[in-house]
């Protein structure tokens, strides 16, 4: 390994990330909040339309983490600044997600990087865009403001392994996208399964979805992994756009072409 | 300030951001490369729907950077997968992308974070989206690859200062989402004005937009700043979403509401 990569605080730090569902009961300091906040804020932004909540009633947090965050896309800041000179917002909403969406993970992606640089864990709640209307009563969101992705933060009181990752030559495409063998995507597979197998990953969280599919259950928790529980999540959930269309409708967003 | 603040390298990277637009004619080395997209696999993933398309021709490049990026949403990989085990993809392609944009731009900051570690100044191309028909010709991309982000990564050839950002209290909001006032609105309009103004940041990029809607021309580069910037995209640009729509439909995702 060559000088740069060798002692490299940073890439070190980004290779042993792993999510922390584990938390101590031991506030976190304000300080370090503040510095975390500092960090994301720094990031690369189109038009800085994120903003970020916070609540630290941790009785109702996942993992009863002692911070947890909704990271937000915000329209409405934006908006309110434009008005202030007489501009009006006429971006289509689609366009206006798409940047917003990137200014909101850049935010979130740079939090996580910096609180576990302060010896904190980290997890991303995925489900928060499908609970948009439950988040927007509790912190009384204004319209334009749409929760992008929860994070937990606080202490960890677990240290799992790194999870596995697919092989580089199925992620890195120079110059052109292959088409796949065989051979690449069974390496992939494998790679994830096995992976996760020898971590006892879905055993220890007891985390195997249930079939809702007509299909024969040939697994359990003793082979079940990587991909069957992706293909269950991605092969059986949430067929129709119809909910997530309503949280975005009802957040003030129109995902349609109004002039067809 | 605490000891895990003080000499950490992590904090230190993340404040110091700033987006590098000359570089160098140099080459990066290959074990950087490597390195740069292995702590980017490392990022928490929803599903690891992403890739990334590399180009190493710099002539075609933004800024003539050596290396550029583009890191895409890819349901197709997944999709390959899914077969191999009689699985098919159902998950509306809504909600595909709101999980598939993530894992793109957390891949995306882990190698902005990991390049600058490096010693490597990087930026973002936020335009791709819009010519995602181009880039697929280009990069001869399967259906179900969208590209979302651009990323130049080279060593710097300038050494611009740390951009302006929003003041915090405009950016975390702890149990409610405030209504601004004025005062609020107005300190975090002048620090964002009248940091890119005493930064030259227009004047140097030349980066005027012109006013397309009916209005009197009121700013020169003496005057014209972060709000007026923003103001002219988000007030003037791009206000039906048909462009954008299409483009997601040239790559196989349907955004609209089939059960209407």
């Amino acid at each position: 390994m060559s000088e740069e990569i060798q002692n490299n605080q940073v890439i070190e730090l980004l290779l042993n990330h792993k999510s922390i569902r584990k938390y101590e009961d031991k506030i976190v300091p304000d300080n370090l909040v503040e510095t975390i906040i500092k960090a994301g804020q720094q990031a690369a932004f189109a038009f800085q339309v994120y903003s970020v909540l916070l609540s630290r009633k941790n009785e109702n947090h996942p993992f009863h983490a002692p911070l947890y965050f909704i990271i937000c896309i915000d329209l409405h800041k934006i908006g309110k600044i434009m008005e202030k000179r007489n501009w009006k917002l006429i971006m289509n909403d689609i366009s206006c997600l798409m940047l917003g969406l990137q200014d909101a993970a850049y935010m979130a992606q740079n939090m996580v990087i910096a609180a576990e640089s302060l010896g904190l864990g980290t997890c991303y709640i995925g489900s928060v865009p499908y609970y948009a209307d439950k988040i927007t009563e509790s912190f009384k969101l204004p319209p334009k403001v749409f929760p992008l992705v929860g994070l937990t933060i606080g202490y960890p009181a677990e240290n799992p392994p790194i999870r596995p990752r697919y092989p580089m030559e199925f992620v890195l495409f120079e110059d052109e996208y292959p088409e796949f063998d065989e051979k690449t995507i069974n390496k992939a597979m494998k790679k994830m399964d096995e992976g996760y197998l020898s971590q006892d990953y879905y055993k220890n969280l007891n985390a195997k979805i249930k079939l809702i599919v007509d299909r024969d259950e040939t697994f359990d928790l003793d082979n079940y992994s990587w991909i069957e529980h992706i293909s269950r999540k991605l092969g059986q959930w949430d067929p129709s756009p119809q909910k997530m269309l309503e949280q975005f409708q009802k957040r003030g967003f129109d995902l349609e072409d109004k002039s067809k």
